[in-house]
């Protein structure tokens, strides 16, 4: 990705910019998603203001699940659009990929949350014209979006003609969520959209308005409103000599019925809510103009960062600004402050994973959390804690005790929302089943752990009586009741699963899942009895709604008799049974590749749960998260043995292997790993 | 619309191919409009094989209506894409807006129906290529479409990837009519997406299979399939040398369980027939490759032809042209053999008017297919027939008798589906209510002067005794339901209506409307009375199912008293009441517009309403259909001041007036009219 000048910034912006030096359309995804916006709440994908072809345009707001039919799963809905301003040069579409650019560069200052285009672009007729873009998405008001363009004829006088709006026809890859909603413009300024989700009925508010300035002067430009299906949006046109400056403004924002501000508001009343405070937001926001608006997000930025940049020593920058690109993206797609909502797989940044929170929140994201926003971390685990009525369901479906959380999880209600089926078999043709949502078990495992090292680390009573002990018991519970008798081993087995490395379906003994399960009964038997012993009269009180006797009593039956993989004479622990009886192949022409899975291209899932490759390495995970169980000696050969065979296609995977080759001291392989892990 | 030579071919092809000679982005839209490739079952809507920011892809089959949400009318629903292949040259993409286009013509040839693209294009890095572009949609099996490309590098080897395939993200105008389909390769060469419409359950499946040959020669070139969300492809890769040709095939086949030869199957019979019969055609269509499929299209072109081409001595041979363009578009919107649909009044070519039937068919398409397809018209006739249920259940609706047609029509149970919102009100900022559902009532007369226009023509007695005589005198019937009584003219007149021009709602004793009426009644009166005198067997077993006495005697109760607009001292008929009463203002400005409707951009529908200003002149339509009742000299005062005050808004306008022209003897006016009129 050398397209991107990650260590860019100087003086006190010094690694703290992310620039995009050279316009490539053939990165226009990457870009919109590298280069996000957002406030936890709301996240916009950073396509450009004019159209290109690959270009997706997604606005996302937490929490507004909706199944857009019977074939599909529960996801994010991408609201209607108020990133796209098309801009005509005398009658012509400003587009970078024809004409020639002179000049080229556009950062998000990760400090202040901004994002700029600086463009110098000479149109096919030799028309000199220079442009800047700057937009941001409020983090002090988390409903707005601010933008600006600011447009310079160079060499000779232009008419500049704007269309811009609100456009409804974006859809989820071609799934449409949201019905024709209304459309009204206000006193001829204020665009408005007010559409709702066909399934889940939540409301969508979007509201815009434009500004126009001529050289620092506010103008009345006439704005033909144009109303079409699923669009509404004014057309400007303005004469502009050379030398002067043309400055619009687009202000928008969004209200949705799901919002925590109308949590307790009847459905109805919400939806009406959300238009109305739109427009009254957005009348203020109008009147103070996007440098206003910019400066107050800009100064809770500047409180957000305060306390929690960190400062690393460096020898190349690039270290210091990745570093604060990770954390920026943390800050963004995490709605800290709403317990009715996870973090999504790929946050908010895209359609990918729709929306939904895997074990990546507890095992990747909440440690972050956890040290330095405490508070951000107890929400986050609420999620959990709102979600057990789905696990308690899908125990129930399996035929299982306890909570069984699901793989994928959205809505609280939701339950398991995993899809069913994936990209093409290159053998038989048919799309690949997707296995995960009921063989990939080991979130509960996580999400105990998780809980549990919340309390190691802030002893919050509180959340650990409300909500944790029922989290550590009730997976335990599920664990216990999932274990399989291998009366011959005379040892507890768990069977037909997968593990972390996706590569591997229906495996036996996966050396993660049993470990983790393992911790996890441990834990619950141990708050159990700790429970008992010391606060009885709480124990007795928690008694009444759980089945702790039962649990503690189907926990400790079977607790000692878990087969937990052992190292072979080599040193090495199998990911799961037969593992080190699969064939070998060349795994070179997949590894580095520019895109993940490209073994898919060549072999079936059939044929690579037959191969000694992973996608990530199941006992790194399981070194680094119980650290204490394994010695130096033993992790240091199997990072060697496994590394060799995985091809990192999980984006999850490069962090782990960092980590533990830092452990090691393999600090040449551990910064390696640094620099190439997604952040 | 300079950049269309009209006038283009030569020798055996002079006067019969349609080209496009610049390359423009900004006419994407038109052309994609203009070079529709259809056959009546099914239309292609011409977008170019890479994609362009603007392009509308659209693949309609007729019947196929749903309605994809409680928000929306039902429409032709958009089925999955074929036109697109994405043309990756050293991993580029191709595109002409880029670098330089040395060469390029597009040509419909209108004889053959295929389509043809030439281009030599050099990437901006300067490698020249030629590429050449072949589409049909076939005549011979109405499944079919046919695509080719041949890529010749000119100045180098070039690595040339084709990502080809199915893909169903596509939407009308953001609204999603399919659920999810199915998706499978057969044998890595048949490319296979089946889904269904999410309200009327029409199964669509959709075929694709591709054919590579390096100069001639067939190959086999490694596909990969890729399915994502919604898509279905095949990627390939193949270096070609310099001057080496490269030919890609794309054939597809599209079944839906609306097709006719499914009509006595359950829906679940018709539904798993599609996926067996697409895949069984297109293992056909691959033996025989794109040249043999297209030679049998040609040939029933051929077979079309030779009896309707209309030939006209003409100095300017685009008249010639423009006419068998015409004829063109009238061969692929009509589906001649199926009396369940109707023709759209854009016909497929496009999303707008979501594929229904106006008045348009009758009073603008039928009187070719009378005279040149009797058993077409005949056809289109029994589809309102077929639709007489709902224009029973309108005219019950709004408290009338007999059968009032809905304004627009759809599949024959939907009865009426006309929209109820268009585009913005520019004083009130609001979507315009749509009122010709509700008031523009003509339509059943139009469709009763049509049935007696085939019976003048055919003497199909059949027909008549099945449907006319049913649909004429029971629209008789609703129009003697619908007169209003004034006590103090001592008329009956017909109030609050829209006329042919839409530019006034809500009009008083519209003379279109009126005479219409009239003639309608007048007709319904003569038929029953003549059968009854002639025909007293048929007769009377008609009166068992048709209410023809209440009928007779309600129609000439009334028919005498009937108000209609007669000449002022001017020799001129009022349009409606208090026509000219109408403020006068310039007109110039919305005159010969670049797009229709820019009066809207300064008035609102309610302005207008008081503004002497005409869509299209309602008497010239009048004086078309009712030739013999007005004298030449009335006539042609009435176009002298009706063709000043109008603004052709309509496409439907110009073709009136210069019909009319042409029988007053004005014949440089009638040619203007002629070369002007949208074909």
């Amino acid at each position: 990705m050398n397209y991107l000048q990650y260590n860019a910034g100087t003086g006190s912006k010094e690694n703290w910019v992310v620039r995009e030096a050279v316009f490539d359309p053939r990165y226009l995804g990457k870009c919109e998603s590298i280069f996000c916006l957002g406030n936890g709440y709301l996240n916009v994908r950073s396509a450009l203001e004019e159209r290109y072809v690959g270009e997706t345009r997604d606005l996302l707001v937490t929490g507004t699940f909706n199944r857009a039919d019977e074939t599909e799963v529960t996801e994010l809905p991408n609201l209607p659009d108020i990133t796209n301003v098309d801009i005509l040069l005398d009658g012509k579409r400003f587009r970078m990929d024809a004409g020639t650019l002179q000049e080229y560069r556009r950062e998000l200052d990760l400090q202040t949350g901004e994002l700029s285009r600086h463009v110098v672009w000479a149109s096919p007729e030799g028309n000199r014209v220079k442009l800047d873009f700057f937009r941001f998405v409020s983090k002090e008001n988390e409903h707005l979006i601010g933008g600006k363009l600011e447009i310079t004829p160079l060499s000779q006088e232009v008419k500049i003609g704007i269309h811009s709006g609100i456009d409804g026809r974006v859809t989820n890859s071609g799934a449409q969520h949201f019905l024709e909603g209304s459309k009204r413009v206000y006193e001829g300024e204020y665009l408005e959209m007010v559409s709702r989700t066909n399934q889940s009925g939540v409301t969508a508010a979007v509201h815009t308005t434009h500004r126009v300035f001529l050289n620092g002067k506010a103008q009345t430009v006439p704005a033909l409103p144009v109303i079409s299906r699923r669009t509404i949006e004014n057309q400007m046109e303005i004469v502009v000599p050379a030398g002067e400056t043309l400055v619009v403004e687009k202000l928008s924002c969004v209200h949705t019925s799901r919002d925590l501000a109308y949590e307790k508001l009847s459905s109805e009343e919400a939806a009406k809510r959300t238009a109305a405070d739109g427009l009254s937001v957005l009348r203020t926001a109008r009147q103070e103009g996007y440098d206003r608006l910019f400066e107050k997000s800009r100064e809770a930025w500047r409180l957000y960062w305060e306390p929690r940049d960190v400062k690393i020593t460096c020898e190349n920058g690039f270290d210091q600004l990745a570093l604060r690109f990770a954390l920026y993206h943390l800050a963004i797609m995490a709605k800290t402050d709403d317990s009715r909502v996870g973090i999504g797989a790929k946050g908010m940044s895209g359609e990918g994973y729709k929306g939904h929170s895997f074990w990546d929140t507890e095992i990747f994201i909440l440690p972050y959390f956890m040290f330095t926003d405490p508070g951000a971390a107890k929400t986050l685990l609420e999620y959990r804690y709102h979600t057990l009525g789905g696990a308690y369901a899908k125990a129930k479906e399996y035929g299982f005790l306890g909570a069984m959380y699901p793989w994928e999880s959205a809505w609280a209600d939701d339950g398991e929302v995993t899809p069913k089926l994936g990209g093409a078999d290159v053998v038989t043709g048919k799309p690949i089943p997707i296995l995960t949502g009921e063989l990939e078990q080991h979130v509960s495992a996580d999400i105990a752990y998780t809980v549990w090292q919340y309390w190691l680390m802030t002893g919050d009573r509180e959340f650990m009586e409300r909500c944790g002990v029922e989290i550590i018991t009730q997976t335990g519970r599920f664990w216990a009741s999932r274990l399989e008798w291998n009366p011959e081993k005379k040892q507890f087995e768990i069977n037909d699963v997968i593990g972390p490395d996706e590569y591997k379906e229906h495996v036996n003994n996966n050396a993660y899942t049993n470990y983790m399960a393992h911790y996890n009964m441990e834990l619950a038997l141990k708050l159990i009895r700790e429970l008992r012993e010391q606060e009885p009269v709480f124990y007795t009180g928690l008694c009444a709604r759980l089945p702790l006797e039962e649990t503690e009593r189907e926990i400790s039956e079977k607790l000692d008799l878990i087969y937990l993989p052992q190292p072979d004479d080599r040193g090495l622990i199998p990911q799961f049974d037969g593992y080190f009886g699969l064939r070998e192949i060349d795994l070179t022409p997949y590894k580095d590749r520019e895109t993940v899975g490209t073994i898919y291209n060549d072999y079936n899932a059939e044929q690579i749960n037959g191969i000694m490759v992973l996608k990530q390495a199941d006992l790194l995970v399981l070194f680094y998260l119980l650290d204490d169980l394994f010695p130096a000696e033993l992790k240091e050969k199997n990072y060697m043995f496994y590394e060799a065979h995985t091809l990192h296609d999980s984006s999850l995977s490069k962090s782990t292997h960092c980590v533990l080759a830092c452990d090691l001291g393999l600090s040449e392989q551990a910064y390696r790993g640094f620099t190439r892990a997604p952040a």
